[in-house]
């Protein structure tokens, strides 16, 4: 049942295993946590390329209305990443440039919101990450209640407050805080194992090869023609 | 992390409880627990009108992947309705007549699922109501794991294994297997409250004068003018 | 520039002419009046297969608030319908039974909303018609002031408060009110003048003969071939 | 290179063959031929529920303009389903009563269409079936060249003049004129197959059982546990 | 009713007036003129960050065709912008290279179009401003008529010929000819009283004591809570 | 009817008119052959502005599951774009940096999926081109068998083994092997007949009056107004 809480004190993933997150990106991380936490493709930077990791500070939001992020501010430290999610769709422009100054100052990495946003310009003038679903300029009101870091789901994933997100080009991941440490251990594993792999491929090496293919396209019952005209 | 697990024995609602929040529906329940836990709009009945509520049993299935909701069956108890989230977008058609046929013959009330369905003419004539993102005949294959009985997303909702939902033509909501008796009650009072109000309504009172709305128009500046032409 | 307005007085057409459009569709009287004004395909009947027209009573609301539809249904007369248009885009639940119930008793004959609706059990068995960009259960809530009886947009179609409202299951037309005399005369003969067409179709004559297109065909450089192989 | 011609003559399928297909309907024809010919999920009937088959007279026509439907009728004869392919996107009404009364002067089936239609009142009392991408007042003209009886695409399945369209609530399926007999004889055998399996399903039995699943979800890693307290 | 006509002469506002709007930017002017007058989000920019204003040419185009485009463009002055609304949904490329050639010519400032456009690589190069809803290369005929400088709908706005026109990376705002000048002004207080706000939140002081919100959501129920097992 | 093949040669048109074609871009070509061929709009670059022409070599794949890939690129030649259609609507990540590697080792000069892609900033980094319906992290499967080198639908269009393909900030057009020369000729006279119109409109000549519209526009009933007072 809706209560309209905000939550002080939450836990955080550390600041090192974090940075070493972002620089691992969206899809080596979702990969090494087994293809589970990814936000909807819909979920793009308003600006740029950037490439961020953060704790989340979570809001759940009503369309349209922005007044938890001001609440939120207040109880985000510096590396957190504010993530929106709404009680119902909304593509109106629920940030700015002027939520952005704030978040600044308070050291906040960026924005994940699962609506609109505004004054993209600025954004990148300021160079401060936004991942959204829509740019649009109509702004919002302050009039009802939501809540801060209370458990939400933002663009189809399910954030708790204190775990990591880590978004860049590929979209926005989300790894539960517990798992932050092992993830990054499996994400280093798996792009150090890629790194062999890339070579062969460089070389001209086959996927086919590499990874035995061959066999098991014969056993599944997969043929090869000459030409179209064998095909009947 | 990902693990491919199920989970046997989940905690349910009682009965009468959930049977109760069938008939209130989704717009009143909804309402009572201060308006989260409702699916996305897109989420729509596949045929007819139907009107149910159940116990979650959930699903996370792969995209074209339907292996999962045989395992789920299995762990299926009258009064169940199945909830499928998905761990990427689809539209493929995951559920037909003999699933529907081994959910019936294990007392399921239902289906609900981001993703689509197929057999729609053989699910109205048996009676097993469905909501789903699509309807579409590609079939699926049972290649990779999931889970059943974990959290999940569903069409933008968080649905605990044991959660009761409801559903009817106005959609799919979400209530908290431990907030559905307190859900159930709440329900009933504003559903009491209508009664009154809709009497009034029904004779010609104006919504305005039952809400006292009037002052309030006044005091934010709202301005009544005799023509559209005095609007200048 | 916004200003929230109530415009108490507006002009109506006849309602003789306004029950002429009804019966004769929006395809008719869309074509009549130059095929302008119909609104986006997304506008679909919330439940079942009703036909109506009336004199649009117009209001701009703010997304996810139903604050300005009390306010219209003081100003309707029977033979209105409620036309929505919002200041950006929502699909919240705006519009319910007891909504409904208020503006039945006042005989309001439908709702056109580019927005959602909720209880669409009770609006079929109400008998209460209505067109909606999205059903929802999502409430709304009742703090921001819009505008009634002023110029709208409405699912891409510009509407006066007055304008006649055709809609049945092709969509939602939109008739200035000075025009509507005129597109029913034409509407009529238009219809007139198809029943000799269906006659001679159901009959196997070829619209390529009745409408002499065989001559322009070759004109225009088309041609016959024997087989799909003379296609080379 | 586009050639704006109309083939006279093309190949059909056997009719009872197809008239066994229309009974198979398009999930079961769908899987025999092995899960291929399938058109987009957003094509969905008009209005009801129909379910036909038939053979495809295709026609590629420009955006907003209905043409060649004219040419087309022409060409067809009983037994055959119009396919209409576009070069562009349109939700135009290409079709209403008028073209579904020479449609049925002729023995056509069914229109697929992937544009909009209109007269969905008309059509459904004809009892004139319609697949669609919309439905939508707005006309069309009949201005620039297209093809009958071409290779089209249609819903992102390529079509051949003479295929054969099986349509019904599950959606659209087309068949390759060559494969019409022999996906039927598929067909028919899997729906022999089925009975047992839907008999064992009814009875109670798992399809976890029935397609001896358990071992395989062993051998994947798949996990049982005792309660989501287990899953840490 | 539909009449197809080009009006010559339109009232422009001054352009300088309309040169620092185009400084203001959609954001600001938006808010200033109260919310009103913002295109849908779909209106995106055809490529890079350009930020314009000038005076509405308006275009009621059929979909699928660009005559009227040729036609305004003739009557367009210096400072001016095409604003293109069509009478049914279309995608295709209306406008390339050709056709910004002419409008620099006639010093145009940019186009804002409901539909698509083509050779996007050269209006880069020539430096021409596009908003549409797509990039497609499907080329448009000259068939139907339309109208040039009438009040259209585009993208969900009302716009009159020599309403003023402001885009940017935010989107497309239409502000009516007649409050150009208040809107300017409006704004520029706006912009102004941003600044200090801007500083202090730079400088960490929260959105909660600037717009004195503590008390507020102390009214309305808002809870601390310090830590997520308080919420139970 | 469905068989899992891959077809080993095929025929490919030259590369010196490939090149050709890829200088020319997409919508000279499409104009060229007469406006067919074109992909839909929801096909865009990846990242940045690249300009290619190349060789299909095209693969139907199972959603999800992107196995067929790596067995296409065994059988590509320099000079070649895989370009790959789905069975079914997917938005997953069937491609990111290791498979560009291979490919760029191959020689192929692109990719065409109807899906999503992964590591965005890699492909950019390596300068290999593509084109998608999304992007998305999301990892596919190797189980499910599709073809290589058969007739596909992609986005749309269909395309035979060895049709060439041309794609830039425009979108992506295919163009018949067999018609390859033909086209370039007459793109190369399309291009060089816009030469002249191309500078008479910089010099500010009208459309109009070039392509003599006004006496059409007569023909057709325009009419030209002073003002819109005159519309009444």
């Amino acid at each position: 049942m809706f209560k309209p809480v905000a939550v002080r004190n939450i836990q955080r993933a550390e600041l090192s295993v974090i940075d070493d997150l972002a620089l691992l990106g969206v899809a080596t991380t979702h990969e090494a946590q087994g293809r589970v936490g990814l936000m909807a493709p819909y979920m793009r930077s308003a600006w740029g390329t950037p490439r961020i990791a953060g704790s989340a500070v979570t809001i759940l939001a009503q369309p349209g209305d922005n007044w938890m992020i001001h609440v939120a501010i207040e109880l985000c430290k510096p590396g957190d990443i504010l993530v929106v999610g709404l009680t119902a769709d909304s593509t109106d422009g629920f940030f700015g440039d002027l939520l952005a100054s704030s978040c600044q100052a308070r050291g906040v990495r960026g924005l994940i919101i699962d609506a609109g946003v505004r004054d993209i310009k600025d954004l990148r003038e300021m160079n401060f990450p936004v991942w959204s679903k829509a740019v649009h300029a109509k702004g919002t009101v302050k009039e009802t209640l939501g809540c801060v870091n209370v458990p939400i789901v933002c663009a189809g994933a399910h954030v708790m407050p204190g775990d990591v997100i880590v978004a860049d080009e590929d979209g926005v991941c989300v790894i539960k805080r517990q798992d932050a440490e092992a993830v990054r251990d499996l994400a280093k594993k798996r792009e150090a194992a890629e790194v062999a792999k890339r070579e062969k491929l460089q070389k001209g090496e086959l996927g086919l090869d590499i990874y035995n293919m061959r066999e098991r396209l014969v056993k599944e019952g997969f043929v090869y023609l000459d030409s179209l005209d064998d095909l009947k």
